[in-house]
């Protein structure tokens, strides 16, 4: 089945936000085993909506439109959708309950304006889809036999975020699934360390052999992401076509791989490790200022392994927190080998954590020099005594550098942990 | 002029990639007068691509491509583009001797491989764009009287951002704008601490009765951005007509504006603040885990400010680090108003700064209860020995409530700040 995205709203169109949700929905749909020719991004403007609606359902077989549900007169897409449809749109009971509940649930003490029940009105034979975190409800429209676009499908789904990925996890995706001749599986082989290129080369062969199950890489900061996916009669076929090629990526990927859950994040994994070794850790930050604590302690019981951490920016902080010794300061600087062992060993004697990251480096834009250039970043990671430094060079700008500083971190850290 | 945006590349058809050219392509494009209905995506395929260029161009005046620009033979974005204006391919020694430059300054030692050379063709009578940061040439090739698209434009620029944003920036706008009959000038006003559609309410009848200048609000997390644009023949006619309204957003938001400058970010604008009063900060945190001390450290200079900052996750490292008394944690608990005050406070006096942010809440998704949910978090805010602590409620998900803890945090430094 061929899929499109038609993402509608005035803020899409200028620049307002950024469009999170299509990369999303077509990640998705890929894994859906949908083929996306086209994603389109269309203001709430009639004339043109309607054009690109129906060019979208000529060359496609389902039309995925996100936005423009809301309960203002600017919002068109259902309306404009219906017409091309050739459906009227009636009250639905259901939907107006559940959209005086959800306001009382959130709002209450607020009236609800009369634009809302404009969000109760759907096209006559339309599936509603509950919204579990706004009023306006999904939609599955499907053209009827005899009309323009017989067969065609239209799936509405509410513009925020927040409302538009759980309904398409929880209720779209299973749908379309079932719409789909063979179900379609996947995994994810998640790699660390390894530069994309490189990772890319070591499976060059097995890209090449493709087709049932596919290898598909994903360039993340500091990781490669390597989706597995096979089309099967049923999860069990599925997971015996995978079941070669995922070893096959592990074998040539070993300890680089960090985990083969798709919803696992770096992060998690080096807390799980931290967790399984019964260690605490800690960090000691220069130019990343808190991000990597912040990183590791978006992990969901991070409190396991971490209690406390510090940001020693100035020289001073260096020495009174993590007792790093004046006399290698100024005789190395603050953005040096020494430095960053000093304060990865420093760390772990102030706060008593088995294991810490210190992080001390040039972002930039300013307080480079010729031998120390902007984007130059030392690492130290000590575990119970044992530290190593590694020294980077990064090329991005101040931003970039010190997101590139965190994932090295966590990666560093990894490492050192698998070996302790 | 009618400007449309096409994104080439199988990488954001799948999902791969986030597309944040568009969005910042689409503001920048707005900023300049053009008007855009419509934004495209699709793959490195020749027939799809054809078609969508060939749409584009007979709606809109100026078509921008992004992608599809590379070396390799999937990038077919200028050899459609060329076709489709009936233009040939020639080999331009100026961009060749470019592409050698570049790889001798950013690759000493790498081979130039052949497949680099395509990227030194040019389409005939185009106008080369200068890549400052990577091989491929940006190209905008004009339609020629007498043909199908006579006098409309296509502009081809690379897609990683990096090379993208400064090309647009630096060439490609100031060529744009020369085009437009009045210059387009704009100012920003940025306000925090008032809701969106407060902010909205406030400026209502300003925005119906917008012509020229218009004004368009952003919403941020925390922020909301005015960007005032004119229209004029000079700059310093668009300043005379920008100013009235201005004036009235400064007199409308008063201290809520933090900036009227484009690039300056709210931390930018503490850290200003902080500067001028010649105080120091700290931040003690704990659901937000170093991220607020990670956002004011990404202002280059913060290291005037800011010498150290504490994560202090568990109950131990606030009763060490900061001197919470261990009687106010276990009366009320570690996320509650008298917890953050004495963070707030015992961070100033560890740390001898003049200013303190503290940060203590239930990010989720575990550990809400009925009396704490999930997203309630206290903020303390201690200025030369005065506290203040702020109740919030958020209703994100844990990513988004540590993410408005952190804008919230900073907001509250601010107005503590000026009320110094």
């Amino acid at each position: 089945m061929v899929a499109e995205l038609i993402s509608v709203g005035t803020e899409i169109l200028l620049g307002n936000i950024v469009n999170t949700n299509a990369a999303y929905l077509a990640e998705k749909c890929a894994l859906l085993g949908l083929s996306l020719y086209y994603q389109n991004s269309v203001g709430d403007n009639e004339e043109r909506m309607e054009e690109t609606i129906r060019r979208a359902l000529g060359r496609s077989d389902v039309v995925i439109l996100t936005g423009g549900l809301g309960p203002t007169k600017d919002d068109l897409t259902k309306e404009v959708t219906a017409k091309v449809f050739g459906k009227k749109l009636y009250e639905d009971l259901h939907t107006k309950e559940r959209i005086m509940d959800f306001f009382q649930k959130n709002h209450s003490g607020h009236k609800i304006t009369e634009n809302n029940w404009k969000q109760a009105l759907v096209p006559e034979g339309a599936k509603v889809v509950e919204n579990a975190n706004g009023t306006a409800p999904g939609l599955i429209i499907t053209g009827e036999e005899g009309t323009e676009y017989a067969g065609k499908m239209a799936i509405l789904i509410p513009g925020p975020p927040n409302e538009c990925i759980p309904m398409f996890d929880r209720q779209i995706a299973p749908y379309l699934g079932k719409l789909q001749p063979d179900g379609i599986y996947s995994c994810m082989v998640k790699v660390c360390s390894i530069g994309e290129s490189r990772a890319e080369t070591m499976v060059a062969d097995l890209m090449d052999a493709q087709s049932n199950p596919t290898l598909a890489p994903y360039a993340k900061t500091g990781e490669v992401h390597f989706r597995v996916t096979a089309k099967a009669k049923d999860e069990k076929t599925a997971q015996e076509l995978m079941r070669p090629l995922v070893d096959e990526l592990l074998r040539r990927f070993g300890d680089h791989v960090y985990t083969t859950k798709e919803e696992v994040t770096l992060e998690q994994a080096v807390v799980q490790l931290l967790k399984e070794k019964k260690m605490t850790v800690t960090t000691a930050e220069s130019c990343t200022g808190g991000l990597l604590s912040g990183r590791i302690i978006n992990v969901p019981g991070a409190s396991e392994v971490l209690n406390e951490a510090h940001v020693t920016y100035s020289n001073e902080a260096k020495e009174k927190i993590l007792g790093v010794p004046h006399g290698i300061l100024k005789a190395h600087g603050a953005v040096s080998r020494e430095t960053a062992e000093a304060m990865a060993r420093g760390a772990c004697q102030a706060t008593g954590a088995d294991a810490s990251i210190a992080v001390t480096g040039i972002a930039g834009p300013d307080g480079g020099t010729e031998e120390k250039p902007v984007g130059l970043v030392y690492i130290g990671c000590c575990v119970r005594g044992n530290t190593v430094v590694e020294k980077y060079q990064f090329t991005g700008n101040r931003e970039k550098n010190r997101e590139y500083a965190v994932a090295r971190g966590l990666i560093l850290l990894r490492e050192a942990l698998l070996h302790a």
